[in-house]
Formats: C-alpha cells, sequence, structure tokens
C-alpha cells in the first residue's frame, strides 16, 4: 500500500494540553509508512470575511498543509459543551474564499480527551455537524471519548497499557478509512 | 420600570455584516431607556489555558462589559453549519479563568441572518447547547431566522418595513424576558 499524510488539527493552544499529549502518543502506533503533519493553528487570525482575499502566511500554511493530507485528524477538547473556538476559527479560515476551501471530502477521524467522563463527545458532535457541511467522510465508530487518567500517556510519551488496544484498533480503522476515501479526495 | 442594559455580540467581524447592520438597526425598536452595549470581539486573543490568568486588556474588557450587562443579544451568521469561531473564541475568553466566567445566568436572545434562507438556524442551535451550559435562560421564541434581502435594512439604518413588525414583537419579547431573568443574575 502507498504511504498516508495525515493532517494533525488539535483544538487546544495549551502547550501541556491533554489533547495534544494523547495526539502524539497515538500517531506512535501508525506504522512508519504514514505520515503525521501536525498543524499550527495557535498563529491564524481571527477570521473576517474583510480580508480573506489576502490571507496571512499562517492561514496559506494551514492550507496547503490540508491539500497536501490524504485525511485529517481532529483532537479536539470541548470548551463550553462545543468545539474550542480556536478550532473552529481555523477550519473557518481554511475554508475560504467561496470554492477555494480546502476540507472538501478530505476523509476525517474525530477524537478527544477531557478530565470529565463526557471525554469530550458534545464538542465532536458539533464538529461532525461542521465536517458533514463540508462532505467529508468522518469515521463513526469506533468513538474515542477519553477521560484524562494518570498513565493514560506514559512517561515515555505512549499511550498507556489501558488504552492502549482499544486505540490501536481506532488507528487501524482510521488508516483503512482514510485509504478507502483518500482517493475521491484528489 | 428600570432601565436596561443589553450587551450585542456580533458574531461576524466584516465591517459590513449584514448581521451587525441588522444589530444596529434592531436596537432602534428599543425604547429610549434601555442602552445597548456593543462589544468588541475582534481584538481579543485565540483562547489558550495558559495564558487565561493574564488577560489582556481585550478580555478584561469584554468581561466588564458583559457583567455590567442585565442580558446579552448575541446576532451571528453561520459559518460552516455553526456558530463562527470568531464568536465562540469569545464565548470562549469570557468564561474563564475557571469559576470567574461572566455568562453565568445572564438572560439572553440569540438572533441571526444570512443570504440563504436558513437564516443562521444551525450556528443559533450550536450557539444555545453552549449558553445553555452557562445556566443563561435564552428566549425560545419568537426565533429570528432572517433572510438577507434588500430592504431588510433601509438606506437610513432602520429594520425596513416588511420586518418590522415581526422585530418589533421579538424585541417586545427580549426585553420582557431580560427583566424577568436579570434579577436572578446579579
Amino acid at each position: 500500500m502507498s504511504s498516508l499524510t495525515i493532517a494533525v488539527v488539535v483544538g487546544s493552544l495549551r502547550k501541556d494540553s491533554f489533547n495534544l499529549q494523547v495526539a502524539r502518543a497515538f500517531v506512535r502506533l501508525a506504522p512508519p509508512d504514514v505520515r503525521f503533519q501536525f498543524c499550527r493553528i495557535d498563529d491564524l487570525p481571527l477570521f473576517s470575511q474583510d480580508t480573506e482575499g489576502q490571507p496571512t502566511a499562517a492561514v496559506t500554511r494551514l492550507k496547503d498543509e490540508i491539500k497536501a493530507a490524504d485525511g485529517v485528524l481532529f483532537v479536539t477538547p470541548e470548551y463550553n459543551r462545543s468545539v474550542p473556538g480556536v478550532l473552529k476559527n481555523a477550519i473557518d479560515c481554511a475554508s475560504r474564499p467561496y470554492g477555494q476551501g480546502v476540507w472538501q471530502n478530505k476523509p476525517a477521524g474525530v477524537m478527544g480527551v477531557s478530565p470529565g467522563g463526557l471525554g469530550t463527545a458534545l464538542a465532536q458532535q458539533h464538529l461532525r455537524n461542521v465536517l458533514s457541511f463540508f462532505n467529508m467522510p468522518t469515521l463513526g465508530s469506533p468513538e474515542v471519548f477519553l477521560q484524562w487518567k494518570e498513565g493514560l500517556v506514559t512517561a515515555s510519551g505512549e499511550i498507556g497499557p489501558a488504552s492502549k488496544a482499544y486505540l490501536q484498533g481506532y488507528m487501524d480503522a482510521l488508516l483503512a478509512w482514510i485509504r478507502q476515501h483518500a482517493a475521491a479526495a484528489r
């Protein structure tokens, strides 16, 4: 099978973000021919239609990274029972101008971790509504609603033993899903 | 009846935003003892938990404006079938740090205008989910799903004749709602 490139968009800007830690550990579960491009979203402007025709370098970079990817993995916290504004802003920035968005048809996965038991389920559902608008085929299940606990990510940055088999199953399903749908996104 | 102060948060940063135009015209339907505070959200930082303890002047200003208000009116476009990232970011910024958010219990109204027939209905529904988390009593109906058309706002900045009676009814209902619930938010 040919190699894959997957863009990873983490919805938190916190340096020690649980979602970033999980994302970094999760990608280690992939075979070596899969490349993960972690996308910066902290330096994007707040979206305004007035300036969408003159994108900043950060907007162009994000759009180029998504364009170059076979699929997108969103790893998101939940803020106030929805998608973080920073993540939605990144999605908005890369969706414009009209007809020049980059999300269309890209296969996707959604996961998240929170200190609480909901595991970002409500944020993920709002995010799925948005991805649907872009016709992004989004892996429906397995679902990944993680609760942050000591040992979810080990000191050496691996997924801990309690969640490793489940997340390996998710990785395998995600890669198969992206391989299945990537051709249509090109 | 005592005077009211209502914070108005418009979810678009576009200078000639349809939602801003409608918001400005809509507030003219209120009696003179109601004060509307239009809140800037374009100069807020992208929210990060790392810096929430050192809020920028813009974050403090928004929080102070919401704190001082008897209620909040959200006037929002719909971006990609959800709340604009810029609006959600403003909500996130003013919701933190934990225990120091300003939205709690403030009575609210939600309206929006779009070029299409949905009139931002899906964005408004996501927004209602978020407001619910803050226990913000939010006027359920009349609903205001406006389609932008020539004459919705007149050249002199008034709500046009085709929508004036409906929006006057909404204004009356909103003011009654905020008066009813404002005491509990203090």
